[in-house]
């Protein structure tokens, strides 16, 4: 190690520099970095992380050296500024922060306008002709050094605080006059006196000792080592301390403050943006007391500085190759830059900016693909409330599908289907949903529900649909038979207006303005960049011909999944189907499977023909059939006149169907091993339609799916019952077409004999909705009552269902890659579930050498971004 | 390989031996043994499985020198047995069977009274005076010889039989005379050639031949091929072929036929048992038209062959080592043995065999032990139904849990313990059980349930109790509120009697004879031989002071399982437990945790001073909290009027508590994450006894385990939990007591990541159970419905519920032992599944290297013998 112990920065020039962060801290490195490229920057000194790594081996003594250049900085620091530590007649104030070389967000101590005392405040006030600022800023020094460095509680500062507005009867701190402050100061110094038994420090640099030591010593508290813990934050040796010149906008009106952005964060366009208030602090800005003006504005007010502040812009911006959020303080009459870093912005802006650069020539097309979260498209993908409305939400659930949606709340699919047909846009509110909400679902704006987890079949329905959805929301109680819903306590009824915020979770009881999305040239620009890059397919999972055609628009590349099941709860088809499931011996299962073929084809036409002769895996029936059944003894009697049995028989079958955990149960290819005749019949649908699509010229190629299978001897018979019922359409229609049988592997013991999976299986797809569920031994359905709590609490950091765990659900699905790929290296291997849209998951499924995923149309850009940036950090682009 | 192809055996000795099961097959090496220690075998000659393997390879062709040493061998026969194949006066017939070294009964082909034609049959008829037998043997040779070599349909030859039957007024096949069968025969050629166009083959060596490539032609057939992959045969090169002389007991006085075992095979007692007829063929004997003699009166009928037969006893029983079941006819006057092999025998009979034998020098203690099925040991350990009494079982559903049962029938627990208090003995139908039923399934004699598996409620409690259940008996319907079951078609009322045979899943509709079980003195010297060769301890699963006195007589080394959650149901327990539930915050559930404090406290008091000082594992609360409220309106009511709250909130709160897949929802730690003062009171409880039972003198070691663990974290934070609480206690106790604290591995998450788990777990205990259920994705509750399809279809070999799945579910296993062992070397670790009472998955957790297993006290026995058969087989004893 270095004898150097501090780093200068200040007067355009600093001793260290950016790539100096394991012993300047972040900050310090980027103050010194920022001071280098001649911003002007207040100066100030940092001293190093090594310090506090000695002050900790040695017993929190500090290096004998430390002292002396601690004294030169100073001086050097008060040459820079032109002020003086603890001189009256121009005072400089400091602020001591830490900074290590990673982020860790207010996890320790800082102490801000340190300097101040009896003598120095006065002359403070004097400069500024501002008593109030001054004795404010003493202060509120006193609160911070007192607590941070004198170990008094924040909060009988607070108590001191309140009893003299309390007084005074001031409701807020502005209230207080510079005298009413002067009180608090008296009070304060005798709070600290009482408790610590000593007068408060009125030694400058006792006070910047002292803060230099609470500051170190923060480094081992107890929040900021469970930070790192937490944050898996290893081998750092400590903070930085970093010593800077307070400025103040507030000194007169050549003085200010504002925030500005080097492009519009909102749009991207390369137009400068932001706002500032004359005389003023930062958090003046931030209170909304007075109004900011626009940035332009300054060019007339401050012309000189607009022009620096311009200048500053661009350097910033070809330094950082980044779009900036800087913040800056004129203090009478010279620019100050306090803080750059890269600015937060809309999904919009984030394509345009990171296109526009490259156009630009500032970063190149792959820097642009990795530049943009893949998340915040889903912004550009739906209707979303606009940003400039303010609100207040009454509820919050979880996000289940995003975007935004307006309308009158309803409470059955049937209202939600009878409204819309007169025009009205409904959100549906329903405690959950089911398989036969589809239509109403369908037809909603926006759905609502209180139960139910990020993949409920509502949250599941609603993304596939790009429909919004606030699922699980707790705080909604309904009474579905007296149409009445409470949602954070007030009432709602039928017909109310209410918006959903399905990016946010938020339920908001009144009409918000939506905007509609731009799908806008850079947009499609970026995402053909990302496709240069990934090696990942992307397929959809879609189970109609106007999904799959969205999908395709949105550069779907075949289809992952379709769910054969939605399809049978279409129209009038839920009568067949009951029919077929409740019928008591084959022959009458036949009679009713014979009238479903020729719809199950029809379906089939219709998306292969949508997806072009791109690859489509349908998936075989797979829920347990008392989701076909009605339930409420009205619907059953009125099921039974229709199928001429009667109510009592009727309900003694739909009551066998019943089970304790149907997610484990008769469901999947279990169904077929009882019934092989249901899977047989879609099968022939799908190559009877298949040969109909091919026949009018449209390629197609189907992949035959069988679900939930855990054992090879499942898929060997229901392979084989398949290729009889394919060979002998295929051959009666003289067909060559090509096609595929495969299996989802979404139970573990399947992952776990992949190698015996294999012989049988053409493609694997991993159902990592189910393999999450049975891997946790959660039920979506129900995990919502504890999901939340094992979030907050820390034990575990995601919801598995939303991001796939990569240490528990993933081991299996590296078990099963291997072992597939051990028996048929070329085995074609996907993942169809709910993570196939998820970014951290497609990068998984990158690494672990899957060829495609799969997700809902709506999330198919998000993917496609998400493989190419998975291909770029993995080093495979 | 050799020129030798055919092996004779005959006349005291035999070309083979025992140890030439390779080329002779396991029959064929059998009787050349018999023979060689000088068994009067009928002589006879082996073809090797090497000409079979050339039949195959040569397109169906013989070795050259084949005809030649097969003519060689039948005058060799002939010469033995003084007859000749094809002579009127004195005609050889002989049996063509298979033989391979594998056994693969019944899956290849066999012809009997192969030699006969329209000649031979005569002088056989002349030569035994029994014109019927003769001609019967004809027509049996022709339907075998025609179905087999010429391709005749069986149910072609059935179909003429049955109508000459008609015409005759024959009932049964020996209601024909002599001349009927002569009309059959003439029919039989008819068909013959009307099928074939081929005349009935009439020259003996043609027939011969025919057959001989008939049996290795049945090496192939499909089902031969099948059974050979279904059961892992592989390596065999074929089948031989063995032709061996006929035997008849029927050709008068001094002949005969019998069967005998060489010691008792119900009772184990060294004394010659059996039966013969006179003049009798050995159906005969199986037909019971004659009713037997016992064997020792054969020695006053033909005290000559009696001699011999009991040296021939003492002979065969020196030569195998163990108890032989023996065939043998008598054929004027010449006793020829037919087959020897193990006799079957009674589990009584196996224990007392293998010890006497042990005394008696034949076997050691090691091969005694290895003697020995342990699941056959079930059946000392139960009522049984009498051997001697014959039954017809109305019903058969699932054997789950073994004995049986006489009783009255009802179908509410509620009428079983108000019955049983009037002293009558119980049978408990339900549809299904559930916790609530406790107290009448303790008090029942037997369960019978409709619903659910061999691990359902019914099925799990019962093994634990020692109680005889038949579970998930598809074919009883009940109605439980008219009181009535339809058992196997008959109406059953409440008070009427029924049988239970747990061991088989029969239900009887009839009072059958029981006898008790006896514990005798040979089972206990048995079981600690066992107990000198074992490594694995064997501990009990048990939730009762009872259950624990019962399994450590048995021998049980600690408890595995503990579960506390049964103990929430006992008397008015329930009610505390159901107010703390429905509790609204935690102030009301602590003041209901408080009351229930003691009453645990007080359960494990009983337990710990059961235990004496072995290891008692505690599982702390597992199962969802709706499985302990009412949910029926009326029950509701009474609960809420109870807790002096309204009915519609109750009834909310119960709703809540509704879960779509409880299996998978909020239970076991989940809840405790929710609601750790659940886990603390236990905790409390636990430490409270267990200082109690020290202080009295007693020792104690408690195990707490935490449940269905998916994430380390979890553990993390309940362990801590029960750290605080545990050192809270024994700190105010001031007492040093040892314990440990560790976790259930059985979400399989858990088992993937058991290195983090094992960082802070003391033990793991597999729950196999859930582990099974969520591997398979099988609700245990619900697989009935079709696991049983499964097995039937062969797609899975065994119920994984009983029989511990090693392909899958064993992965899981060794993964977390592997992973759970790499990080703490000495982490004991045990299995508490049902799978700890059987005896194949005992042998796998030998192998994996498990510390104990743990199952029903009425297991123990069996676990410890299964043990002690790992550590032999696995040479580790």
């Amino acid at each position: 190690m270095s004898d150097k112990l501090v780093y200068f920065f200040g007067n355009g020039k600093a001793e260290g520099d950016a790539k100096m962060k394991e012993i300047l801290g972040g900050k310090g490195a980027n103050l010194a970095e920022m001071t280098n490229v001649e911003i002007p920057v207040p100066a100030g000194f940092t001293i190093t992380t090594e310090v506090c790594d000695l002050y900790y081996k040695n017993e929190r003594q500090y290096p004998a050296d430390l002292n002396k250049q601690v004294d030169e900085n100073l001086a050097k620091l008060e040459e820079a500024m032109g002020m003086r530590l603890g001189d009256p007649e121009n005072p400089l104030l400091v602020s001591v922060r830490s900074g290590a070389a990673a982020s860790m967000p207010g996890m320790m101590d800082t102490v801000l306008n340190l300097g101040l005392n009896d003598e120095v405040v006065e002359g403070l006030a004097k400069k500024t002709g501002n008593p109030r600022f001054a004795k404010d800023a003493y202060r509120r020094f006193m609160q911070m050094f007192g607590d941070v460095v004198l170990g008094v509680a924040h909060h009988d500062f607070e108590h001191v605080l309140e009893e003299i507005k309390a007084k005074k009867g001031a409701k807020l701190d502005t209230d207080l006059s510079a005298d009413d402050l002067q009180e608090v100061i008296v009070a304060y110094k005798k709070l600290v006196k009482d408790q610590t038994n000593e007068e408060f420090p009125t030694d400058p640099k006792e006070q910047l000792w002292k803060s230099v030591n609470a500051v170190f010593g923060s480094w081992n508290n107890p929040r900021a080592i469970k930070y790192r813990q937490l944050n898996d934050i290893r081998g750092l040796i400590g903070t930085a301390v970093n010593i800077q010149s307070m400025v103040y906008g507030n000194m007169g009106d050549t003085s200010g403050t504002g925030v500005c952005f080097t492009r519009n964060p909102s749009t991207g366009e390369n137009k400068f943006y932001g706002e500032f208030l004359i005389n003023a602090q930062g958090e003046d800005v931030v209170a909304g007391i007075r109004t900011p003006e626009p940035i332009d504005q300054l060019a007339n007010e401050m012309p000189e500085i607009y022009k620096q502040l311009v200048a500053i812009r661009s350097k910033l911006e070809k330094h950082y190759k980044d779009m900036q959020d800087i913040e800056f303080t004129v203090q009478e009459g010279i620019l100050y830059i306090l803080q750059t870093r890269s600015g937060k912005r809309t999904g919009a802006a984030a394509v345009t900016t990171a296109v526009e650069m490259v156009k630009e020539g500032l970063i190149d097309k792959k820097e642009a693909v990795k530049r943009v979260d893949p998340a915040c498209l889903d912004q550009l993908l739906h209707p979303m409330i606009d940003p400039k409305f303010k609100y207040t939400a009454a509820a919050k659930g979880l996000p289940a599908s995003p975007g935004a949606a307006v309308g009158q709340v309803v409470f059955t699919a049937e209202e939600a289907e009878r409204w819309d047909e007169q025009g009205k846009a409904v959100i549906l509110v329903r405690i959950e949903t089911s398989p036969e909400d589809i239509g109403g679902m369908h037809v909603a704006k926006g759905i609502l529900t209180a139960r139910g987890g990020m993949t409920s079949h509502a949250a599941v329905v609603a993304r596939g649909m790009g429909t919004c959805c606030v699922a699980g929301c707790q705080d909604v109680k309904i009474d579905e038979k007296a149409k009445i819903a409470v949602i954070g306590g007030k009432e709602i009824k039928e017909g109310d207006v209410i918006t959903l915020n399905g990016s946010t979770g938020e339920v908001i009881l009144d009409k918000v303005e939506l905007i509609e999305p731009q799908m806008s040239g850079d947009f499609k620009v970026l995402m053909e960049w990302a496709d240069e890059f990934r090696k990942l397919k992307v397929r959809t999972n879609s189970d109609t011909p106007h999904d799959t055609t969205v999908a395709r628009g949105f550069g779907a590349e075949g289809i992952g999944l379709c769910r054969t099941e939605h399809m049978f709860f279409e129209g009038d088809r839920i009568d067949t189907v009951r029919e077929m499931i409740l019928s008591d011996d084959l022959a009458g299962r036949e009679v009713a499977l014979k009238k479903l073929l020729p719809m199950q084809k029809s379906d089939f036409v219709g998306i292969f023909e949508a997806m072009q002769g791109f690859p489509v895996t349908i998936r075989l029936l797979d829920p347990p059939l008392h989701e076909f059944v009605p339930h409420s003894d009205k619907d059953i009697e009125k099921l039974a006149n229709k199928l001429g049995v009667t109510k009592e028989k009727l309900k003694a079958k739909v009551d066998s169907l019943h089970e304790f955990n149907p997610m484990l149960g008769h469901r999947g290819c279990r169904l077929a091993v009882t019934y092989p005749e249901i899977y047989n019949m879609q099968v022939e649908a799908i190559f009877e339609a298949a040969v109909e699509v091919e026949k009018g010229g449209t390629k197609v190629f189907p992949e035959v799916m069988i679900p939930l299978i855990g054992d090879v001897a499942e898929l060997k018979m229901l392979k084989d019952n398949a290729l009889v019922v394919a060979k002998e359409v295929l051959g009666r229609h003289n067909s060559k077409l090509e096609y595929l049988i495969g299996t989802m592997i979404e139970v573990p013991r399947a992952a776990l004999t992949a190698d015996a999976v294999a012989k049988e299986a053409q493609f694997f797809s991993f159902g990592t909705n189910d393999l999450t569920q049975m891997t946790f031994g959660f039920s979506r359905d129900d995990a919502g009552t504890f999901l939340g709590h094992y979030v907050d609490q820390g034990i575990l950091e995601k919801d598995p269902f939303q991001e796939l765990d990569q240490t528990g659900v993933g081991q299996l699905v590296e078990i099963g890659v291997q072992k597939g790929r051990s028996v048929n290296p070329e085995l074609k291997i996907g993942i169809c579930g709910e993570h196939g849209g998820d970014p951290k998951s497609v990068e998984f499924c990158h690494r672990v050498g899957l060829n495609y995923v799969s997700c809902s149309p709506y999330r198919v850009p998000i993917a496609r971004l998400a493989a190419a940036q998975a291909a770029l950090k993995n080093g495979s682009a």
